[in-house]
């Protein structure tokens, strides 16, 4: 099924068809700093909030702040609305003379986080990448935790150091022990890596003792970025047992700037993997399949490193919603959960270096000859993602990009 | 050293003398639902931005809003200026009919959360009460995790379900497995606990790539809440492996009204415990000691059931702090960190149901006669604080108060 065609240019192979429509936060420098809410189409930002009032729109209202979480609240039938509304003013041409001069180049602007993080959660999800680290960081044990069949795995993560793509990785110090007879140091980590993830973002919130189902994913879960869980391995391992992962994680997390409504991902919805044992009852999707044919790719100082595949997860962002909120745990605008390392089963699949380095233990070549374990000062990497839209081609999220940086930068 | 006496009737042995002067978020059920920022005195509160404004203090547009953040942001000049303030319209006469229409009886109030909530951590740092619950937990291994005296244990917690005192503790429901050789359920939680905790509540942000040290510490945090991080001890057990405590938390943590300053505790300052190993220098608190000689009383449907003494706890607030942002993690107005269960050494002394029912195995005797583990339905647990004042006599925080209830109450 063909969609309607836009009247803006859409270059071929864009991330940012008619089909795709997603949000973001941004600023353009020659007008000063303030941020608005903006819609990537092809080479192009529409001021989605100023192209609403110069067509009268009546949900000019929710799109006048600087982040997405007021149209987030309102829940889906609003955005369903509002992305009709979108979609006639930049495919029927007589929205063009109200509608055209909020179209801004995308290479004019600035992007920011597209949205306030309320909560943050990050999940243990690929079976492939957890039996990887498993095998990596447990040697000696059973890969798997003894409840990763029984429920998704997760922990809460630190809100205030989720930031937009680009934002330096600065490589960060802590308490690590180099090996287990020596008294641990305070430096900076040896062991730096990303996690390529999906992120998903919470748009309606729910009540204190009320846990949300499986079955009311699309009515609480506006969309999608991508998403980049900084982690220090070496600060990780020291720490984190018995209470998890802590300031091993917590110095950054980078997203993409483009959230993907799940309206737009309709054409990736395909069947998740079987599961065995099968999921308890309030984790049971047979009626709510939400695995998402999205595949990562992953760049490592400009060469592509990975193909992580989404459709490979154990568990899907529906199925995290329902473990999440199982307890009773009320959910704010804004809540974002990651969807843990995307691994697939082959190694050009893998999602982390912990796992194409196999903990360090194995470098891989770089294009020059050199080798590569966990990230060097000046490494660039930069996470894309791809989907199939809606009426054929596919559509992206942007990139979620960091440098690294030496700790004594300012 | 006596202090200046208060103008206002100031009850023998209330938490509130003029030495304390916490901040809380009230409301008059009378006057509507708006919120506003008070100071507790005696058994009254003070609407500390219409007094403000009643005496043309350049800081009443810090307290317009309905929570203490903007006060917190301030920075401790404008905490020292803003206590001087209510100090002397509090006890010089002259102020009297200025301040006097903006006092309340606080039986008349309704209290709120004193402050929006940026991120939650929760760390783990009294020795005794890791010790016992590393017993009770892991019977088979060393009851301390290895890197427990090297660094304060902790984690991130959820945010969002950070609630007020007398906020309902609805029983969670949650997967469990209750033996070693069935599979999981999902059932409401059999082992409900409370961990009673301080509380400490950031005021000024630090940048994102920036260590704030021990020694920055009172620039930072403005001060202390009495805290209950309510626990389901069998979710827990059967998620926690390896990413630390998540559902068997996240569903509430409940804090007391009153948001009492770090300048109303310089009398409670006290040396820390010895330690062995010494810690690392970014610990090294010799020339910060931050120990604090606040003593929790913990009643269980009315009676007391255990005094823990936080001036006990292996690591202090200061070292929590500068752990907590090592990383270079950044900190904003309105986080909120938790000291982990406050337990002495002594079994009247534990800050949790796990340490006096020993897990569940040895059920400690009611007054009736009748015999309690975990908390039951119905079950009533307030949580005080008590602290030497400056000029004599003690201060509090008001209370945690939280009664279970069934799931199935709307």
């Amino acid at each position: 099924m063909q969609g309607p065609s836009p009247w803006v240019p859409v270059p071929e192979n864009s991330q940012f068809p008619l089909s795709n429509l997603p949000y973001g936060s941004f600023s353009i420098e020659t007008e000063g700093p303030g941020r608005r809410v903006g819609v990537a189409i092809g080479d192009h930002v529409i001021d989605v909030g100023a192209a609403a009032r110069a067509t009268g729109s009546p949900l000019s209202h929710l799109l006048e702040g600087h982040v997405v979480n007021p149209l987030m609240a309102a829940g889906p039938q609003t955005w369903n609305e509002l992305r009709a509304a979108v979609t006639a003013w930049l495919s029927d041409t007589r929205y063009q003379d109200q509608v055209g001069p909020h179209l801004i180049p995308r290479r004019q602007v600035t992007m920011h986080l597209p949205f306030e993080v309320g909560d943050y959660v990050d999940f243990y999800s690929s079976e492939h990448h957890a039996l990887n680290a498993g095998r990596i960081l447990r040697p000696s044990g059973d890969p798997l935790p003894p409840s990763w069949k029984y429920l998704p795995v997760g922990y809460q993560g630190r809100a205030g150091t989720v930031a937009i793509s680009g934002t330096p990785v600065r490589r960060p110090s802590g308490q690590v022990r180099d090996s287990l007879d020596v008294t641990p140091s305070f430096r900076p980590s040896h062991a730096l890596d990303f996690e390529a993830e999906l992120g998903f973002v919470v748009g309606v919130p729910s009540d204190l003792g009320h846990a949300v189902p499986l079955s009311a994913f699309e009515d609480h879960v506006f969309g999608v970025v991508i998403l980049s869980d900084w982690s220090a391995r070496d600060i990780q391992a020291w720490e984190y047992v018995p209470l998890g992962p802590f300031l091993g994680k917590s110095f950054l997390t980078s997203v993409s700037p483009w959230l993907v409504p799940l309206a737009a991902l309709k054409a990736a919805r395909t069947d998740p993997p079987p599961r065995d044992p099968p999921p308890l009852s309030y984790l049971d999707d047979a009626d709510h399949p939400w695995a998402l044919d999205i595949t990562l790719e992953i760049k490592l100082n400009g060469r592509v490193i990975s193909r992580p595949p989404f459709s490979s997860m154990y568990w899907t962002a529906a199925q995290q919603l329902a473990q999440m909120t199982s307890n009773g745990a009320s959910l704010r605008t804004g809540d974002l959960y990651g969807s843990g390392t995307i691994s697939g089963p082959r190694p050009d699949q893998v999602g982390s270096l912990l796992e194409l380095s196999w903990g360090g233990s194995k470098p891989f070549q770089n294009p020059d000859g050199s080798t590569h374990t966990y990230l060097a000062d000046g490494d660039e990497v930069v996470i894309t993602g791809s989907a199939p839209a809606a009426g054929g081609g596919t559509l992206g999220f942007g990139e979620v990009r960091g440098r690294v940086v030496d700790p004594s930068d300012t």
